[in-house]
């Protein structure tokens, strides 16, 4: 596969569900920590957010879709623990996916935005 | 120019400029108004936004690229007025290009994103 050009400047992207729903950075990088931790509380504290924090948009994620994004474990080696659903683990991809996508597509808007910070930063 | 499909979810975007300096849709709003309006007092008024924090806006803006998106107009027709400087046109013009190259360019995902959420309704 070709390696993507890096983009000029990060592109954060919102996906407006509703008019008070949406996906954004925050909600996926939670569900990536609790991929990473195996469980809520620590995923929770791991990006500095209450355990209630957490729950609430595990919570709101849920409603959203109208599905689990996340299943506790039970029993077996990883007992106790949280994972993601397969929907949660395809949310997360998609949201990533369509970050990429945009980023290449915008490339050289974002390119020349770049450069109009870094003349400002060699006149200063 | 062949019409644009309509991006079946909306995509809001946010330019991470640096760690802590970005432009997202509120900045670029609040400059769409200033140019509707011809003032940052009531581009404020239409945004439901005090004038402190729309020229806080405005001057967080003019600091990250180190020029100004705004001038005011003396004399003239429009004297007393302010109005955007080609920098601020140009940086809205840029900002929804790439919000509408992004858009388009995810347009299969968000499709199947959006499918997700009707899906649901349907069931529900």
């Amino acid at each position: 596969m070709p390696k993507l050009r890096q983009s000029p400047l990060s592109l954060t992207i919102r996906i407006d569900i509703s008019d008070d729903a949406w996906i954004g950075h925050g909600k996926i990088e939670l569900l990536e920590a609790i991929a990473d931790c195996g469980s809520i509380s620590a995923a929770g504290r791991a990006m500095n957010m209450s355990y209630k924090r957490a729950w609430d948009l595990v919570e709101e994620t849920n409603q959203i879709f109208g599905r689990d994004v996340v299943q506790r474990q039970v029993g077996g080696k990883h007992g106790g623990s949280t994972a993601l659903t397969d929907f949660g683990k395809e949310l997360i991809k998609r949201y990533r996916r369509i970050e990429r996508v945009a980023a290449t597509a915008a490339y050289d808007d974002l390119a020349a935005l770049k450069s109009d910070v870094t003349r400002r930063k060699r006149i200063s």
